[in-house]
């Protein structure tokens, strides 16, 4: 007798047959005495053809249209869902993200949960329904229709968790759960069992796309349980949760890649205070994230200041760049693509030392170069070339043994 | 200066071409000062194709989902259209039925509106936008998602122009107007200019598929001028509105053909109170419709009843028969297809003696037997075999002059 919230995700959503198995699979847990609250995506591809349709009109649509449009592909899966239910027996209601009480700010396209006033979820709980809820998507205080961007759906899903006081939130995604390092990259790559929320933020944050981290965030603040496992096999896939006794913490427990960056290298910058400030400043006003930041000094009066962005947000970057280059007098400013990160994290590295030159040693051996290294209680990241990042993968990987069930402290 | 709503249906809205001239549309009466609000309908087959995922999904979906999947079609077709008036410059904001203040009972699929909280509406006409609502929508007091049922879309629209007290309610569609007779069926048909609440709403009823009779009763109860117009060629249509001088009475203003008829006998009911009642009483709970009833007294203890229904309907209504034949003792039960209604319709009808006799000798001039009549304050209708009712119509058409402007007195 458990109150479980899940969540699938628009592959889970794509076809007849996919909703009736879903139906089928909360109608088991339903049957077993179970609560069960559904969180839906959108179908497949719908979202892309809705998108579609809407450039055609306009170039920059407004906003507050997109949302009204994107809103209706979990509003079109929430009642085929339901539908599916009610066809096996099974009672059940679907609700928009405003009939659900989400209420988010107005910020449309990526705006944030307020609050949840789960009233109605509950009453339908208590019902005896299953409560399909439609991801992605809430409601601002003048019940105008607002979508919460990126991973919207995972947050609905752990957001609902939480206001319902679920046991726990299952991801039902495409992948069976969450490897100590991509699969596609590494032949050996093992499912993990069990992750910390902080663990699996840089993993997320790292370019691991399982789930995205402002669900993972989420999670954490209100401690929910929450199980990442595949729509598609139903086995046990990586669960996520607080890790407390020092035991439980892996010295390192996975690998992220992220090769959708770019280095960019401000040659000549004087050395003079709040130059660095200024130029953090206005990439950060563009909404522009910036990782792995560098700053060396070559003469006496000269830095170079080196870091990375998005690829997607590189030309956007450089032109802002471009605007403040003669205000702060720097010489130069160069940007490659060709540049990859890899991170090992790990809860229990902040307690182990040697794990960093475990890493330094293995890209050593294999002739690979490191550009730029940053380290945080959890992680280490190494800049390297783009063309060795598979190299890396599996060299690091085997560096710590994460392909066995008990990696050995290092 | 003017308040204009306007109504688009779902072949009006069928391509992106299609809402961009609907938008440069907009855009022209309201750079001219006019305040305007459009009512749309879902694209083209989008119902069609809602309704087919949903009815794989069961063959009997709750009608409570139904209106949840079916209601993210106009939602689809505001977006665009607010989007689409963007493009060229024009505020404009896209409402929901719920968003709209379009409250309705919870009828699913068929709820009637119980009002129009019109502020929302007002509020954004008086900022200067074009507003966009979603037709055949609306969301009972609890805000669940509800439909409209058929001519769910005009309804709003004349609802939403007597909340707001709008001048015109103006409904475009793919027919340029009104005519005196359907213009595939005879050739001489005119289009009307005018037309009388009453006439329109038997012309509805008798089969002229140009408006749904609901719209009409409501645009008679709030008095509001209806002009239904073509969406395709620009043209003036044809406007529905309160005729009261005896002057612009016609005597007949239209010819309306039902061929979808069924026609049912029950013979050799005992002449007792209270059968009819009975046989009435079962049909009428079933949700059927009955037309032209006429009862015939052949001796003196025995009588045959004979009223019609649409095909659609037959099938149903026969069951609901034979269930009740014994009990009200009647010898046989007779049904047959191959009818047709014709039917004259004029508000000054009641006025003019002799216009049911013109429609008679002209039948009877072409050989047609006529099997049933019944008449109203502005109507004759006459049943007949379905394969004459193309030559039936062309005669009726004729006898009153109806291809000619002023159709003479009779």
């Amino acid at each position: 007798m458990a109150l479980i919230v899940q969540k699938y995700g628009g592959t889970s959503v794509a076809s007849v047959e996919m909703i009736k198995r879903i139906a089928r699979n909360a109608a088991r847990l339903h049957r077993a005495g179970n609560q069960v609250v559904i969180v839906v995506s959108a179908m497949g591809k719908s979202t892309d053809k809705l998108l579609e349709m809407i450039y055609l009109q306009s170039k920059a649509p407004p906003e507050r249209e997109l949302d009204v449009i994107l809103s209706t592909g979990e509003q079109v899966s929430m009642s085929l869902l339901s539908t599916a239910l009610h066809t096996i027996g099974v009672e059940a209601v679907s609700l928009t993200g405003r009939q659900a009480g989400i209420i988010t700010d107005s910020n449309h396209t990526r705006a944030r949960i307020l609050e949840i006033k789960e009233e109605r979820i509950v009453k339908e709980l208590q019902q005896g329904k299953v409560v399909i809820v439609a991801g992605f998507q809430g409601a601002d205080e003048n019940g105008e229709i607002t979508t919460l961007g990126r991973g919207g759906s995972d947050t609905t899903a752990v957001a609902v968790a939480a206001a319902v006081g679920a046991d726990v939130c299952e991801i039902y995604t495409d992948v069976t759960g969450v490897y100590t390092i991509d699969p596609h990259m590494v032949a050996g790559a093992r499912r993990l069992s069990y992750i910390s929320y902080d663990e699996m933020l840089e993993m997320a944050n790292l370019g691991a796309r399982v789930m995205h981290p402002r669900a993972v965030e989420m999670g954490k603040k209100h401690n929910i349980i929450i199980h990442v496992r595949s729509s598609f096999t139903g086995e046990e896939g990586t669960i996520i949760r607080e890790v407390t006794s020092v035991e439980e913490k892996f010295i390192v427990n996975g690998i992220a890649c992220d090769v959708d960056l770019a280095k960019i290298a401000i040659v000549g910058v004087p050395d003079k205070p709040g130059i660095a400030a200024k130029i953090f400043a206005a990439i950060a006003e563009a909404g522009i994230s910036v990782d792995l930041i560098v700053q060396s000094i070559r003469k006496e009066e000269d830095n170079d200041i080196l870091f990375t962005v998005t690829r997607e947000d590189l030309s956007k970057t450089l032109s802002i760049l471009n605007e403040v280059i003669e205000e702060i007098d720097a010489k130069e400013i160069y940007h490659a693509e060709d540049v990859a990160k890899i991170s090992i994290i790990g809860a229990g590295m902040a307690n182990a030392p040697g794990v960093a030159s475990t890493m330094f040693n293995a890209l050593a051996e294999e002739g690979i170069n490191i550009e730029i290294i940053s380290t945080s209680e959890i992680k280490v990241s190494c800049l390297i070339k783009k063309d060795k990042i598979n190299d890396a993968a599996e060299a690091v990987h085997k560096a710590f043994n994460l392909g066995e069930e008990n990696a050995p402290v290092v």
